[in-house]
C-alpha cells in the first residue's frame, strides 16, 4: 500500500504513476487468441469441442453435452433457498425498473424548410452474454447483462459459459431462468466468443457480445470488435473512496476491502483530509482483512495496489478523482452533492455515508458493469443502449429539395463528387 | 454487376454471398500498424516526424511545421466563394440543430424505498478528429465529426491531418474555422492515431478519436480501442435502393452512381419488382457513368460490387434489407413509411422519391458517419453520445439501506464475497 500526500514535493510524479500504471496482465496472449479465433472461424464446432476438451476437460459430443436446458434452469431456480430467491428477485426487479427508464425515445418531426427528419431505435436481433466459470461466475453479473438486453427488446438471448469437468453453477442457472435466457452453451474462453461472433453449425451468430471474462475472453472480444458489437474492454476493477474524518473507520475499511477481495489486481484508493483517520482505516483494513475467507486475494490487492492519499482539503479531491476516472467513487461526506457536481469522470458514484459500493453490485438498480482502468474518461456503464442502435431518416419533397438541394450540389461539386451532385440536380427542376 | 432474382432456384446461396462478402482490403496490415503504434508510444514526436517524412514527404522540424494556425483557417474561410460559404454555413447550422436535440437528459429521482438514483452525462475532455488527405479530404466530414463534439461540450477539439509534400486543403481549413476546431496537427496515418491516443511532448492525448481514414488509420483505431474511445470500425460504404417501376430511371441510376464514385470497393444495390425498370436503370447507369469525372472509380465499383435484385413483390424487400443492414437505404416508392416500419437494420433511411442519399451527406442534418459492412445490425451513426459518457449514482440513507441492504448481503455471501457483505452489514443496525 502506498501513502501519498498532496503536500509531498514529488506528489505529481507519484500520482501520475498511480494514474498511468497498467494493472492489466502483460502476458502477450494476442497471438494465442488470434489462432483460436481463426480456427473456430474455419472449423466451427469441431474446433470448439477440441478447445473445450483441452481447456475445460469437458467432452462436447451429443446434443445434450452442448446445451443446458431451460428446464434445468427452472429446476435450479425452484430449488433456491427462499431468502436467496427473494434477494435475486428484488435485484432483478430493481435492475429492470432502472433500465426501463433508459429506453430511448424515437424522433420524427418536420423542420421549417419542410424537411422531415428523425431517428428510430431498434434492438439488435441477438445478444450473447459471456458468464465465466470459477471464481467470477456471479449470478448478479448475469442479471446485470441479461436484463438490459431483455428490456431493449432483444429477441434471442444466448449465454456461453464454461463448465470445467462438467461442473455447472446452479446459481447462474437460477439467474438465467429469472432473466429469461433462451440458450445456454457449455463453452467458454476465446473459443466461445469466436463461436458467438462467427456462428457455427450449432450456434447461430449473435450481434452483440457482453459480459466479463478472463484476459483471453477480453482479448477475443477486443479482436472481434467490429465483427460484432461488444460492451467494453474490461480490466481489473477499482474503487476510490473520498472520506472525511467523521466517518466510522470500520465502514470505510470494509468498503476498501470489498473491492480488494475481487482480484489481486483490483485497486482500492482512499482520499482523506484527516491523517489520523487514514491511520485508523489502515489499522481496520488489517484487522478486517485477516478475518475474511478472501483474505489472501484482498491482502495482495491492498498491499500491491492500495493507495491512501492525504489532501490538505477535500476541495482538492475532485481534480484527483477526475484524473483517476475510477470505476466506483464513494463520497463519504456530509454534503456529497457538492463534490459530485465537480466530478466529470467516474463510472458510478455512491453518495453519502450509508451508500457502500456493494449495494450497487447487487440491488440498487444501476448497472454494475462499469468502465475500468480510467476508461470512464470516455465510456459508460452497460445500458439498454448497448443492445440497441439508431437509424436516422430523412424525407424531402419537391419543395424542400428546392430549399436545401442547391447547397448539397455546391458542396458535392467542390468535393469532386459529381455523381453526388447529379443525384440532387436531376430532382431540381 | 450481378443480377439476382428471388425466383432463382439458388437465390438464397447467391444472396448469402452478397451479404457475407468482405469488401475490405485483405492485406495484412495489422503487424505494420502494431509496429507504428509501439514506436510512437516509445519515442513520441521523433517517431511521428520520422514517419511523416517517410510517408508524407513532409518535414516536421520547427513549431510552425507541426501546426496549422487558427488564423490560417480563418483566412481560408474568408477567402471562400460566397455561394460555397453559404452552403457550408447552411450545412453546419442544420447539422448543429439536428445534433442538439440528441443531448441526453440527466436522471435524478427517489424511488419508493427512499433510494435516490440517477445518471449524469458529461462530455469527454478532449476529442481528436482524423481528416484524411487526398481523395477523401472532405470538409463535410469535418463538420459531421466536429459539430457533434462541440454540441456535446467537448472542451478541446483536435484535428490530425496529413499534408503530403506540405499541401494543405483550404476547404478543410475553412470548415475547421466554421466548426471551431482548437488545434490542427499536420500528421496523418497510424502515427497520427497513435500520437492522439498516447500523447507526445507536443500533442496532448485525447479521449476519443473519430473520423474516416484509410485501412492503416482504421486498423490503428481498432487496435487502440480501449486506450481511447473510437467511433466505429469503418469499411467501404454502400447504398441499397428499393424502388418500384414508377421511378425515373435516371434518378435511381444517379443515386446508385453517387455511392459507386466513392471508392472501387463501394457497393450499390437496387431491389425492384419491375424487371423492365431494372434494365432501364442499368442502361442509364452506363450512360451517366461515362460522363462522370469519377467514371473510372464508379465503373469499377458498379462492375465489381453492383447488384440488381429482382423481387416478385416489394413486400419481399424489407427482409432482404434487414439481412444487408446497409449504411444507406433509399425507399423510392409512394408509401415509404410502410416499408420503413419493417426495416430494423439500416444506418440511415431516405424516404420517398425526392430524397437522394446525397442530401444526407451534406445538408439534411443527420450525421453521415454511419455503420458500414452490415454493422448497422449492432451500431449507430455518429452522434453527440459518442463524445459523452454517463455516470450513474446511488444514494442510500439509514432507512433505505435497511430496506434493500439485506438482499445485497445474501447475494454477496452466496457469491463468496464476504467483504462485500461486510460493507453493508456494518451499516445495518
Amino acid at each position: 500500500m502506498q501513502r501519498l500526500s498532496t503536500s509531498d514535493k514529488d506528489f505529481a510524479r507519484k500520482f501520475n504513476r498511480v494514474v498511468n500504471e497498467r494493472r492489466e496482465s502483460d502476458a502477450d496472449i494476442a497471438q494465442t487468441v488470434r489462432d483460436i479465433l481463426a480456427r473456430v472461424k474455419a472449423r466451427g464446432d469441431e474446433a470448439v469441442a477440441d478447445y473445450t476438451s483441452r481447456f475445460d476437460r469437458y467432452t462436447l459430443a451429443t446434443d445434450a453435452d452442448w446445451i443446458i436446458s431451460r428446464e434445468a434452469c427452472k429446476i435450479a431456480f425452484d430449488a433456491l433457498d427462499p431468502e436467496l430467491r427473494k434477494a435475486l428477485e428484488l435485484a432483478a426487479s430493481r435492475i429492470r425498473t432502472y433500465h426501463e427508464a433508459q429506453l430511448p425515445a424515437d424522433r420524427d418531426y418536420r423542420d421549417d424548410t419542410g424537411v422531415r427528419l428523425g431517428a428510430r431505435w431498434n434492438p439488435v436481433d441477438a445478444a450473447g452474454l459471456y458468464v465465466p466459470g470459477g471464481r467470477a461466475a456471479y449470478p448478479s453479473s448475469l442479471l446485470m447483462n441479461a436484463i438490459p438486453a431483455r428490456v431493449a427488446g432483444v429477441e434471442r438471448l444466448v449465454i456461453a459459459t464454461p463448465t470445467p469437468k462438467g461442473e455447472v453453477n446452479d446459481l447462474v442457472l437460477a439467474a438465467a431462468h429469472l432473466a429469461g435466457v433462451d440458450e445456454i452453451w457449455r463453452v467458454g474462453g476465446a473459443q466461445a466468443i469466436a463461436a458467438l461472433a462467427y456462428g457455427t453449425d450449432r450456434i447461430s451468430p449473435v450481434d452483440v457480445i457482453t459480459g466479463p471474462g478472463n484476459a483471453w475472453v477480453a482479448e477475443a472480444k477486443r479482436q472481434l470488435y467490429g465483427v460484432v458489437g461488444i460492451d467494453m474492454v474490461a480490466g481489473p476493477s477499482e474503487i476510490l473512496v473520498i472520506a472525511d474524518g467523521k466517518n466510522d473507520a470500520d465502514w470505510i475499511a470494509a468498503d476498501l476491502l470489498s473491492q480488494a477481495e475481487h482480484d489481486p489486481s483490483s485497486q482500492s484508493i482512499l482520499i482523506t483530509d484527516d491523517p489520523v483517520f487514514a491511520e485508523r482505516v489502515e489499522d481496520r483494513v488489517d484487522v478486517q482483512c485477516a478475518l475474511l475467507s478472501t483474505s489472501k486475494v484482498a491482502r495482495q490487492s491492498w498491499d500491491d495496489n492500495g493507495v491512501i492519499i492525504h489532501v490538505n482539503s477535500l476541495d482538492e479531491a475532485p481534480a484527483l478523482a477526475n484524473r483517476l476516472a475510477a470505476e466506483h467513487v464513494e463520497l463519504a461526506v456530509d454534503d456529497p452533492d457538492a463534490l459530485f457536481s465537480r466530478l466529470r469522470h467516474a463510472g458510478s458514484v455512491f453518495l453519502g455515508r450509508y451508500t457502500p459500493e456493494a449495494v450497487g453490485d447487487y440491488v440498487a438498480g444501476p448497472n454494475h458493469v462499469l468502465p475500468t482502468g480510467r476508461r470512464a474518461r470516455f465510456s459508460s456503464g452497460l445500458s439498454v443502449l448497448d443492445f440497441m442502435k439508431r437509424t436516422s431518416f430523412i424525407s424531402l419533397d419537391e419543395s424542400s429539395i428546392a430549399a436545401i438541394g442547391p447547397a448539397a450540389v455546391a458542396l458535392a461539386e467542390v468535393e469532386g463528387l459529381p455523381a453526388h451532385a447529379n443525384s440532387v440536380k436531376v430532382r431540381l427542376k
